[in-house]
């Protein structure tokens, strides 16, 4: 077992003029968690491992793969994210018990695997740990989101917050400045989660829809597929930008059938981490859309990438959505429609452009 | 004189299969302009006039200067849209007289000229003819919109409809896919502007909410400055995506406070046009910010190019509502201080990023 680490003596984050203390964590008794321990070594987990502990808690992270955590250990870099550096007064381990004392326990395992990786970590974790995950999608299996699958996971004892928004990981790790919400039913924790993530290079708001933030960080991965089609079929940025507002009202539409508030979607969480997706060149849904408008075969881009590209199976979730609930999905049918019935993207657009209008309908 | 030309018999566009007839023009009943008179002969004029012929109108367009529309009408070329042709049946002149008779007018002049330029069509003017804009901002002098504008301008007879969306000129020029509104206080015009816009490249909705679409259209030129900023400063995909979504609920908060929809903003016209001009790297709001962050002197560049760089005076105009109506306007207040107070950018952003934050409003 890895015993947490506490932070060296004297060790304290840079004083930026202008950004108050607690923001820059100086304050010990403004810090909502004194120990965080990171579920994940990907991108995302080792940027926040980074900002947590530049916060001043005592981070662990925790690989699921003994070599991995090794590695990590002893060099402080990761081929996941070139250029960056773990500070060393993080933890490595891949020992499941070194997670057990922590105050806070941060999601970073992609949805498709939270469950099968929490489910070895159980044991070990204290009853009632708070959890904030940032995965996004939804479990194919099931349909079952993020926090749900969390919340089983970890014995349902603990409350469970999401932290989500434009957040393109190389960037993050860069420290470049990035807005998130952290939301949760727990208003307490999601002002816990809010304080403890506040950075000079991370803005959080809290929020209380959580279904809203999670369904927003799935259903634009079906847009984002979209996007990628748009930008192999040469069709220009009017295009996308219209996709982006129509795309938007889809999601919405289908988040408030469900429960979900409109507003949500129309936020950090929503359309601004849709933007991200749809226009940042490294994304792996508008990737995978863009690979197929150039003739890639749908079948083969998914047998190699499965776990990563989650837009066309959660469309294929959406579409069953908007048929029981009566709503129009019309571009999430037309990327369903094109990955598994290989519709061609040209002709698609070419009916997404004529189907009546009438009246805007926003969600 | 120039008498409107008909279409030469037999022209008929091509059928595209999945297009209904109507979209495509080609039944003289639906058709609901016979003929119509551009005024101006900017990108967006030329593309407009070869959609509407496309589209079957008799289409003239007017030049407010003789000698551009003499080489116009020679050359068939323009130097501001290169490798465009305007078709042969497009009448040309620089005779106000020229728009006497046609049903329906078309502003493609921008928004500081409109008040001399429609001076000097006025007295030629059919009373009571529609028009339809596609000008975006506000006059700086008096704050008016470009419909107020053009209704005063022609006599306050006729009716008046707004066209807007991410719509890069060059790119719907190429006949590339794009998504607009037509709005009107008048939903007959606005449903009549819908279908004479319509197109196998076109898809537009209608909508009744001038004042939204038109202050979306002018505050957006704001956020697009400091979209300008953050892509001059190096700061990121998810700073600039964070940027439009959280200048997204400025703008609607600002246009609500004024009598406007907020479901607007998150629209075609809203966040679609957002969208284009923050990511689109030709606009000149946004490379006008860029060379702001990359040291240019933002009253020699305004000198340079004041009349078509509207985001500055905007942001001088929304800074006076903000405080009028007590409503936080704080990107916008942040770029009015570095272009106008010589405030550093990377000071206004680490401002940003540290205000007190709490639940995420929109709008």
């Amino acid at each position: 077992m890895t015993a947490p680490p506490t932070p060296p003596p004297g060790a304290k984050p840079d004083l930026t003029p202008g950004v108050t203390a607690e923001q820059q964590g100086g304050a010990a008794a403004l810090r909502p968690f004194a120990s965080v321990g990171i579920v994940g070594d990907g991108q995302m987990a080792l940027a926040l491992a980074d900002l947590l502990a530049f916060r001043g808690a005592a981070v662990t992270v925790w690989s699921p793969f003994a070599e991995a955590a090794e590695a990590l250990r002893r060099t402080r870099t990761s081929t996941r994210l070139p250029g960056f550096w773990l500070p060393a007064e993080i933890a490595v381990t891949a020992d499941p018990a070194g997670l057990g004392g922590v105050d806070l326990l941060v999601n970073g395992i992609p949805t498709q695997y939270i469950r099968p990786t929490w489910q070895r970590l159980a044991a070990q974790l204290r009853p009632g740990t708070p959890i904030v995950s940032v995965a996004k999608g939804i479990e194919i299996a099931s349909l079952r989101r993020p926090s749900e699958l969390l919340s089983e996971a970890s014995g349902g004892g603990g409350s469970i917050a999401v932290l989500s928004g434009p957040t393109v990981a190389t960037e993050l790790a860069r420290r470049l400045p990035a807005v998130m919400v952290a939301a949760s039913a727990d208003p307490e924790l999601a002002q816990r989660v809010q304080r403890a993530f506040a950075s000079p290079w991370t803005r959080i708001y809290h929020h209380d829809d959580v279904l809203g933030v999670e369904l927003a960080g799935a259903l634009k991965n079906v847009i984002a597929v979209a996007a990628g089609l748009i930008d192999g079929l040469g069709l220009g940025v009017n295009c996308k930008s219209a996709l982006l507002s129509r795309g938007l009202a889809e999601m919405a539409r289908c988040g408030a059938a469900l429960g979900a508030r409109r507003e949500t979607f129309f936020g950090v969480a929503g359309v601004g981490d849709l933007a991200t997706t749809c226009f940042a060149p490294e994304g792996r849904n508008r990737s995978f859309g863009e690979a197929l408008a150039k003739g890639s075969d749908a079948q083969r881009l998914l047998e190699a990438g499965s776990s990563v590209v989650e837009g066309p199976p959660t469309a294929k979730a959406a579409v069953a959505i908007a048929a029981r609930e009566r709503i129009e999905m019309p571009i999430t049918a037309a990327v369903h429609d094109i990955v598994y019935r290989g519709r061609p993207p040209l002709e698609a657009v070419a009916e997404l452009m004529a189907r009546s209008v009438g009246a805007e309908r926003i969600g």
